[in-house]
Formats: structure tokens, C-alpha cells, sequence
């Protein structure tokens, strides 16, 4: 069954930006609307994510304020935070709203500015970003999300044998993409000996391990499948899974599994009627080297341990059996919280309408989506595919 | 059209609590599931409404996180905020989740601590408060929450002569309902003389026009109305309207229309297939008491202009012809923040099952709920009814 289609995709630039939350979100919304060949009027309602705007902007009731600037006021406007999974969770409701019958074309987007723009300092945006870790037992403890997924990967080390040379060239493959992504934050290569250089940050993640926190925006719109037929090129949802797990990370039952990301991949692919073997592409929330080798398991790219030794050997590689982040990931193409669920989608619809330039998967027909919020504690899983 | 069905409702005292947001929700969460007579594992999915908890707690991600701590980890989980709006659109959300047959039985809450108890002082809530107002117009201005809804009731007196007297009539009313809602912040009657005598706040608020900010949770389990028939006192949910309008204030083609109101209340009776004439009893926004009688007109209850006189003169009284707040509202049982939409829904459960003791509405039937967000930018009204 097909829920539901994207029709109109876009996104600014991921990094350091001189503007305000709306100039930002404006950017994308109005390339969505552009690209869909809409005008604002057709937009019934609206779904945001944003996570951090109360404490880095003093900016909530975001939704109609953002639907006043593009011009679609008096639609139902929401917004959503559910840490780094949060503009996933609103692409969920909008695809749940179309494929119901509740509205016809949807707006879907995030926004959020991470960077020294805000006006805040690194120790600032420290204990801002912690505040989706555990506030009893976590927060106190000092663990923020480096610490927290060095100990997810720590773990993975222990059990299975994974390498930092192994994490070193998920950086190295996912900067290697996002060379060819005019949207990425980073825009370079980088090498295993760069990567094995870098300072330490929380062993085992060295600082090339880590994805930079950005600003931007990334935007989708979304229609019913029938309603899709009016527009040039829809590129169909066939499963959202979305899953959630224990927090804190000491109460899990594996660090390693990151549970909801199976529970929510068995979902999509029991909704899509696909499995792991008909994915052509993923991109995966690889907000540090570790959780990507994680995801690509925990997905049933690979076997459990087989995570590590795949990405060395280039299995995941643009040209590889199974690309992941051909969009250059997190960790290169940047993370701009709330925007980074919906920015996955963009480059989902740009892989499957073939308009990826050099970074285009050969024949990608099917592609997925995974985003992870907290300690993994939430996860979409998201699958689409092309239009035959 | 039944759309779905409010089978179980619990809240907590609104006021300050020494406890952890955690633990209020618990409270409110299990009492809903308790009322129901459903164990946690029943839960499919669960809609929260926080709005504060970045600013004031270090909080995101809470989703998951109180999800865990009452149980129901696993499931799909996501917060909503829309300012003071924020639970009602996590109901909506629910209300469509059931209806569409996406979950079959889900937990709805909000939950917000607001007083001194979270260690922070009145300036830095003050700030934080405003956050829902406009960042580039409103803020900068140093505009407030109590100004923004100055400004809309002092066009109201301008145009059609509304009075302080009416105003403090509303105070008057609510403390007298709050007095027998053993949940409420504020336990004691008032006068219109006591009201006229409190300080000037933002004219022509005194003191005792505005709504204190507490601690507080409220929760509710919701099914689908046929799932509902296997519980004990379900309560149906014919319409739910949702509609925004520009932000800022400035922008607004009528400061007394509260046009979102309307828009919203028109969906919420379409429905329904209900109208203004066949409500019983409504628990209405009274963030300040300008605030509640523009939605008594916004709602159809009153033509513009009428609602001061008619506040004045009982017809929203308990014995009136339309009751309004029969539970004290904000003004009296007190307004945290996230919380405040889905304690509106129990209220209506409770008034609607015939089981609110000294304030219960004769024959209530038909009870509507009108939640707001920011400068009513965003509103939400709910229709719910009796089983026959």
C-alpha cells in the first residue's frame, strides 16, 4: 500500500547562518512549495519540528508563528520535540493526516539553529543538548551524548570486536559523500589517519567521530498518493515505523541492540511489505561513527558485529552493495536538530527522482530513512520508493 | 458522528508540588488508567503535552522518558507543544490515532511546573512566559502575556463597552465554581469589590483578572468508540476543531474576534452536527478574564459584545443558562501551562458521567472545551457528549 507521497522537497544550506529561525525555515518551505509547483494556498495544514527554540531562542508557539511568515495562517499548525527524531515524528503525522482523509497537502519541516550564531556558548549548548538525556540519573552524572553513544560503542567494541580504524571510515565514506552535497555543512574529505589524529572527546569517539551540531531548515510536502498524481514528480511513502525504548541508557536491555530502531524497522518493513534486501539506500542517523555501524545492524543490513568490518570494506560506500548517507549523513552534511528528520526525507525524494548528481545511487529505487532521538531511546524508521 | 471515546481521566492538585514533573505525570497517568480500569499494558501509544520543560527543567525528550516511568515503554511516544494550547493538540492527535484505527487505546497527558517550585524566579518565568509571544515585534517591546490580552479587552471595552465590573464578574464566578473542585489551585470565593481593589497589572487587569501558573498534570485514556463499549463510562468525542491565526498581535484584522476561535468552533460543530444553542456547559480559556468573554462570543454563546453583560448578569453562572467553567477554570483551578487542555477533557468527562458533586451541571449533556495558545493564535474547541 502506498500512504502517502512527497511531491515537493527542499532544504538551505547545513551550518553556521547569520538569520532568524523563520528566515531559515522560509528558505525551505517556499523550495518545497516551489519544487512541489504549489502555491502557499494549497497548504491545509501544517507540522514542524523544532527541539531546542524555548532554550536557545526563547521562541515557542512556533507553529503558527512560522505558517504566519510563509503565508499559510489559519491552517492547523503543530509542532513537535522529541529530541533529534523530531521532525520525523511530524513527517509521521502529516503522512497518517493525508493518508486518513484529514487533510489533502501538508507542509512538513523543521528548523534549528545550533551554532555560535544563536549567541550561546559551547558550555551553554552543552547543557542544552543534555537536556534529552536523563535528568534523575544522567544529567548529574555529567554524561552528555558523546558519552552516552561512546558507551553504546564501547560496548559494541567489547562484544563484537569493532575497530576505531572501522569507525574512523564511516567518517571517512560519509565525508567522502557529502563532498558532493551542495547543502553540507562539511564539504571535504577526510582520511582513517585524520579521523585516528583528531583529539579525543569521549573514548572511543576522537573529534572526527562526532557529527557538528548546525543551523537550518529542510522542508516536505505531502499529499495523499491519489492526490499525487496532479504533481510532477511524487516519490511514495510505504512505511513509518517509530518505536521507543527505555531511558535511561542503564536500564536498557542491550546498549548495543538500540531496540526501537529494530522494533521500528520490523514496522516500516511489514507496512511496506519490503524487507532489509529490497533497501537500495539509507540514510542513517549517524550523529557519531558508532550509532551508524549500530543502525546499518540493527536494520538487518548486516548481521550483529558485521557492522564494523561492512563499513571498512566499503559495503556502505556510494558504490557499495548497500550506500548509507550518500547525502554525506550527520556526519558531514551537519545536524541541525529539529531539521535533521525531514532533511533525510529530502535527500530520500532526491535519490529517487534520480536528481542527486554526483552522489546518485545507480538505480535507487527503494530508499530508507532512520532517526534516532535521546540514547536511541526514540526511533523512526521511514521507507519510500520511486514511482515505477 | 462518534469520533472516539474518553474512557478514563485523572489529574492531580493544581498548585505548587514538590515533586518531579516525572512524578506528577505518574500521578495523573494512573489515575486515568485506574478510572478505566486498564493495566499499562494496554497502552499502544502516547501523546504528552509539555511546553516548558526545555526552559525550566533542562527537560526535552520527555516522551520517552515519562513514558518509562509509568510503564509503557515500547510504544510510539511524542510531545506536542503549541503554548497554552499544547494538550488539546496532543488530543486531537490522539482522538485521530484511535478513529483512523492507528492504535486502539492510547494515553493522552500534559504536564507542567510552573511556580517558584522549579527553582526559578518570577523575571526569569516572566521571560520565559513570553516566549510564546512574537521574537522580533512583541518580545523586544517587552509585551507579556497580561499586556497582549490588555490590548485585545480594552478594544472590547472600546468597541462595545464592556466594563471592569463585567470583568471582575467572570473572577467571580470561577472562584465561586473553583470552591468545589477539590483540584483547584485557588479554594476560596472572591467579589467584584475584592477583584476592583487588587493591584493593577496590565490595564485593565487587576490581580485577580489573571490566572495564577501552577504545577500540575492531567491525563486521559482514549479508545476508539467501539473499543470503548468493553469500558465502564465512556464518554464520546463528537468534534474537534483546530485552527491558528497571525502571529503577532499587530497583524490581527480584529484584536476581538479571536478569529481561531471561531474557525475552530465552527469545525468542532460541523462535526458534531451540534451548535452553540445545543451546548450545555463549556470549560473555556480564561488565561484572563477579558479572555473568557471573548470566547463566549467567539463560541456562539453570546453576539460580540454581549459577553461582558452576560457574565455580569449569571447567565454563564452554574445555574445559568450556559455554564461556563464550572470547574473554576484557570482563573481558579489554576493553569499549568501543558496540562491545562487535557484537564479541561476530565473535566468535561467528569461533568458529562454526572459524577462532579457540588458543581455539577444539571443534565449535562453536551459539554465543549476552548483551550487556546499564545494570543490565541492557536485554538482548539472539543465536543463531547453523554452516552444516551
Amino acid at each position: 500500500m502506498t500512504r502517502a507521497s512527497v511531491v515537493g522537497a527542499g532544504m538551505t544550506t547545513f551550518g553556521p547562518h547569520e538569520r532568524t529561525l523563520a528566515e531559515l525555515f522560509a528558505e525551505a518551505a517556499f523550495k518545497a512549495l516551489d519544487d512541489a509547483g504549489a502555491t502557499n494556498d494549497r497548504i491545509d495544514a501544517f507540522y514542524l519540528g523544532n527541539t531546542l527554540g524555548g532554550m536557545t531562542e526563547n521562541e515557542t508557539h512556533l507553529a503558527p508563528k512560522l505558517a504566519t511568515h510563509v503565508g499559510i495562517t489559519g491552517v492547523p499548525a503543530q509542532r513537535f520535540e522529541d529530541a533529534c527524531a523530531t521532525s520525523s515524528n511530524a513527517f509521521k503525522h502529516a503522512v497518517q493526516a493525508v493518508e486518513n482523509g484529514i487533510h489533502d497537502v501538508v507542509l512538513v519541516g523543521g528548523v534549528e539553529r545550533c551554532t555560535p550564531e544563536t549567541g550561546l556558548d559551547t558550555p551553554r549548548m552543552t547543557e542544552i543538548f543534555a537536556s534529552a538525556s536523563d535528568k534523575q540519573y544522567e544529567q548529574p552524572a555529567g554524561i552528555t551524548f558523546p558519552g552516552v553513544f561512546a558507551l553504546l560503542t564501547n560496548r559494541h567494541m567489547h562484544e563484537y570486536g569493532t575497530t576505531e580504524e572501522q569507525l574512523a571510515s564511516v567518517a571517512v565514506k560519509n565525508h567522502a559523500n557529502g563532498q558532493h552535497n551542495p547543502h553540507a555543512h562539511f564539504g571535504k574529505e577526510t582520511t582513517v589517519e585524520e579521523v585516528l589524529e583528531s583529539p579525543l572527546i569521549a573514548d572511543p569517539f576522537r573529534l572526527m567521530d562526532c557529527c557538528p551540531f548546525s543551523d537550518g531548515a529542510s522542508a516536505v510536502v505531502v499529499t495523499s498518493s491519489d492526490a499525487a498524481d496532479s504533481f510532477d514528480s511524487p516519490v511514495d511513502v510505504k512505511g513509518i515505523g517509530h518505536a521507543t525504548g527505555t531511558v535511561p541508557a542503564a536500564d536498557k536491555e542491550s546498549l548495543t541492540a538500540t531496540q526501537p530502531a529494530r522494533d521500528a524497522a520490523a514496522s516500516a518493513y511489514e507496512q511496506s511489505g519490503r524487507s532489509a534486501a529490497d533497501v537500495d539506500f539509507a540514510e542513517v542517523h549517524d550523529c557519531f561513527t558508532g550509532a551508524e555501524i549500530l543502525a546499518t545492524e540493527a536494520l538487518g543490513f548486516f548481521d550483529d558485529g558485521e557492522g564494523g568490518p561492512a563499513a571498512e570494506a566499503g559495503r556502505t560506500a556510494l558504490d557499495g552493495e548497500i550506500p548509507v548517507n550518500p547525502s554525506g549523513g550527520l556526519k558531514a552534511k551537519g545536524h541541525p536538530i529539529g531539521a535533521t528528520g525531514t532533511a533525510q526525507i529530502v535527500e530520500l525524494t532526491t535519490q529517487l527522482r534520480g536528481e542527486a548528481g554526483d552522489r546518485q545511487i545507480t538505480d535507487a529505487e527503494t530508499g530508507l530513512a532512520h532517526n534516532l532521538g535521546g540514547d536511541a531511546g526514540t526511533t523512526l524508521v521511514t521507507l519510500m520508493e520511486a514511482r515505477a
